[in-house]
């Protein structure tokens, strides 16, 4: 289901290609089902309000899923989430939620409603992306092997881990979205924002009190940045330091996140002992 | 000052003029001091944020000015805020400060530390505006003679008022700078950002609880926003009535404020009664 903005009907048969290169036609292969609603449109968005909330909960209390993989991000899940979280059934926990970019303000009240498999990754529409099969393949290797090679590389047993979009996290700041990441690595990563945006996100993340309890920030892939008149003077990784130095946030060095094929699994939470 | 970015060398001749033109030239006359900070380049910045802080301070602090007019908004004044509040002597609470836009984190902080004469209105930069004369008149007029014919026309002795850029107003929630603004009415403007952004920025905005207890929102002007690819298909306004609608904050109307010449100019707190 798409919570955010519509799919490019072209997307599900590139999918399911490359679901059959990994997983052949028979009958143990995975069954992918692409709700209807991903192809709704209305104004900016896959259908209104009230038709992705549902899509929502088709998937999330139907227990013949195991798995919600968001179709893609774009604008739109946050006026659905507090419709979602309100109506979900006990069968929706047992599933894995997989996405990133607008999808987190989804993936942040599952967590904080305490939903134990949530993951930042690939969303069904980056296939639309030159090398995108790289992603759909990351992704259905983690829904359906849970694939180590497919998970960011610092993730770990011992340290929780979350990963955001930065101006998604900004916009969960004082709502009631936002679970508490205390001693948590967090990762975060951009596309598409001025420098100086940037730089406003990271203070305003770094300012938030109960955010000065992460065990620290990692910094993903900060892509597709406008030109700024003047040249902001500094990179996303010098904004990421100065912000850490002042918050007194640890700051842990570079994370494997992006909007871009190579965007690396983040699971909520410890990884698994084993 | 400019808290934020530069300021284009040339305004300060400008401004001058329109002071002469409304005061003369005699001993009576306003005097206008323009900090040399103003001009300072540091990257995206007027000046490092020790040269900016410094320069706020020596005017702040200085008993011998009734004011401080902000020469511009652009980015930065976030990065200044907590070492000017926490070295502010006690005459600086007896100036006023004009602003808006970025210089919004700075009322804020300083409405939040009970400073009485705060204003959301023109800055000194906006005689580059075609007309803008017109806001700097509007500004002179404010400062020196508290000109009723100056003021947004719903503030009142009534109730307390408060105005922001909705970009700042975000950046400020979950901060040690976002005062209390229990039973104000809250004016909004924006400019340069899309739709869908000026949507999840609204929806932050009466996400946050402490703010549900707005008297209520009034929309100030959204200008030069970028085409959305589709169309949003919701205007500004219906879009801040719809997250009232959710929220349970009264919509209240249009505000006479944004990032133009017409933008009046809206005391923070309440009128004194006459």
């Amino acid at each position: 289901m798409a919570p955010a903005s519509r799919l490019d009907p072209a997307v599900p048969d590139k999918v399911l290609a490359v679901s059959r290169s990994l997983h052949g036609d028979g009958e143990d292969a995975p069954e992918i089902v692409f709700h209807p609603q991903c192809f709704l449109a209305s104004g900016h968005f896959a259908g209104n309000d009230d038709a992705r909330a549902q899509a929502f909960l088709d998937i999330a209390n139907d227990e013949a899923f195991d798995a919600l993989w968001f179709a893609r991000g774009g604008y739109g899940s946050n006026r659905i989430a507090e419709d979602v979280l309100g109506a979900l059934k006990p069968t929706a926990r047992n599933k894995t939620y997989l996405g990133y970019s607008d999808t987190g303000f989804l993936l942040a009240g599952l967590y904080k409603a305490g939903f134990p498999h949530l993951a930042h990754g690939p969303v069904i529409a980056d296939i639309n992306r030159p090398g995108g099969e790289e992603a759909i393949e990351r992704g259905l290797r983690y829904l359906f092997a849970r694939d180590v090679k497919t998970l960011e590389p610092s993730v770990s047993a011992e340290k929780p881990s979350a990963a955001f979009n930065t101006a998604i996290l900004s916009t969960l700041i004082g709502t009631d979205l936002l679970p508490d990441l205390s001693g948590h690595v967090l990762m975060l990563e951009e596309t598409s924002e001025y420098m100086y945006a940037i730089d406003r996100m990271m203070f305003h993340i770094t300012a938030h009190a109960p955010l000065r309890n992460l065990a620290g920030i990692r910094l993903g892939r900060c892509g597709a940045i406008p030109d700024n008149d003047p040249p902001f003077g500094k990179t996303e990784e010098e904004i990421a330091k100065h912000w850490c130095g002042v918050s007194g946030i640890p700051y842990l060095g570079r994370a494997n996140i992006g909007h871009d094929i190579a965007n690396k699994i983040v699971p909520f939470g410890r990884l698994p002992k084993v």
